[in-house]
């Protein structure tokens, strides 16, 4: 695994330093302040998965400009900016292992750093002049919102069914993920079959990235060290893997799952059981298996372009989406 | 000054039944529930001064098209957006007499319901098609975020002069109004003089409105009952009469300000004191002259117009805006 993360890490480390080039570049507002809370949490070990997908995706369309590298941060800006917001809405204490924002500038801060990331992002898309790329940052934004408050208000409900998880997931990860890659093929005048293609691609892989966040939330210490597991169902937060055994689990499983489930204080034991009837009941090879579809549908998507490096990649990104251990 | 309220809430009803229908519509995401929060504040006895402006200059514009209304909710529901993060941020419990929306759903649905607006009027700027009135909302909604950053960031701070304070103001107030009343000028394809014109009128009047509205905090239960004054001092906010007192008070009165400003705790005798003194050194008339210069500055801007009912009633509203109590 670390293998392949080498791999794509080397390929991209150019891109990865234009990125980080840019990201830096358009933080520049004449309140330095707020530079300052937005690099604390930009520069605070992100993936840059997200503008790192519109910069290749760009490549594979043959964009020749010399853009995609600033209008890719507005990708990471708009992540950025969920996460300032969602830390204050989880009471989040640390994210990436430093405290979070809000703990160090005030709740108050981190909320208008978010608005301002968020403000930062629309700027840099209007640079574009390109309605469809204005259009699909304001829909994407637009379901971000909508998913977390989907999310937030079914909290805890135990009736959470696996379509509405999936629409919460969609709009709250997958939308900013296919966006990033769609605008790619509107940067580089790509025809619209290939648009469609990368606008899949960035779906699948959205969705296939979002349940294994979700998974590994599950089953993540009993490989890697460091992390505490359940941190979603502390938060009422109810994932695939929950809602699958939920479904198929025997009444009398079934309720000793709820009793856990509703009590955020549950201990360790219990949380170690509950995670034994995930596996009892198929739910952990359930997720997997559903996410695998999707990143099997991420890269069919990709089939539409001729052989590149850069697709090289992306096919690899797709893989470590569902095979990364953190 | 009821009359003068009278004659504009008069000439307007119609435009006000169009932009509360406009407002309604376009609060249909998939998701009820934003909804719900999003209409406790957005319907809880605001002005909807804002779309009013836009739709009113669009008319002295000469604008025939239908969708002034449509485009006007803009920006209500940007200034609304602000409303619902601040409340949060200033931990305030009530906003015009009902509970604060984080009080009854929670931080987080507030914070979320706030990125809803913006992002619901991001996708109504976007549907014009029209770049220069995306990037007039780009630019409002960064200069927003930095003011009301700016301005937590120097809470308390006795040192804040009358330039910071103009430019705190000019970005989370008047920037809001000049694009309402801008925008019009896009969609109504006028001329650049006549954009340049109610650029300068938004500009000014919203420096006035604010102005105002932070002279009533230290004047306004002398005149009207049921609202609290010092509002703005207990959260450690200077505006321009504490500003210009300090700056002209003797030494020895200058301490005995200092004193009840660094108290958030100040007695209401303290608060009368201090009243007092902005009285005795000229800081309520210094207030007042400068949002009356303001003013005029904003109707001399509408003279570039010819007569109209429209302008009319956009030069009524500039007196309002500094003669309103409350």
């Amino acid at each position: 695994m670390n293998e392949l993360k080498h791999r794509i890490l080397t390929a991209v480390k150019a891109d990865l330093a234009d990125i980080e080039a840019a990201l830096t570049a358009n933080l520049t507002p004449e309140v330095d302040f707020v530079s300052r809370v937005a690099e604390h949490i930009l520069f605070s070990g992100g993936k840059r998965l997200r503008p790192l997908l519109m910069v290749l995706c760009a490549r594979m369309c043959e964009y020749r400009g010399s853009y995609a590298a600033t209008f890719s941060i507005i990708f990471e800006y708009l992540h950025v900016a969920t996460l300032l917001h969602d830390d204050l809405v989880d009471d989040a204490s640390h994210r990436r292992g430093r405290p979070a924002a809000h703990t160090l500038w005030g709740r108050e801060t981190a909320v208008l750093a978010g608005d301002f990331l968020l403000a930062r992002s629309l700027s840099i898309a209007s640079r574009t002049h390109d309605m469809r790329i204005i259009q699909t940052i304001a829909d994407i934004t637009e379901n971000m919102a909508q998913g977390e408050i989907h999310q937030i208000q079914k909290k805890g409900d135990i009736t959470l069914s696996e379509t509405e998880y999936r629409d919460v997931i969609r709009r709250k990860t997958a939308v900013l993920f296919q966006g990033a890659c769609r605008v790619s093929a509107f940067l580089a005048n790509a025809p619209e079959i290939q648009e469609k293609a990368l606008a899949d691609y960035g779906y699948h892989l959205g969705m296939a990235f979002q349940m294994t966040d979700d998974l590994l939330d599950y089953i993540q210490d009993s490989q890697t060290l460091g992390k505490i597991c359940g941190a979603d169902l502390r938060e009422g937060k109810l994932t695939l893997p929950v809602i699958h055994a939920l479904n198929t689990a025997t009444p009398s499983d079934r309720s000793v799952m709820i009793q856990i489930i509703q009590n955020p204080c549950f201990s360790e034991a219990e949380f170690q059981h509950l995670v034994g009837l995930l596996y009892q009941y198929g739910a952990i090879a359930y997720t997997r298996n559903c996410s695998d579809g999707h990143v099997q549908a991420a890269k069919t998507a990709l089939m539409v372009f001729d052989h590149s490096s850069s697709r090289d990649i992306l096919l690899k990104i797709a893989d470590y989406a569902v095979k990364r251990e953190s």
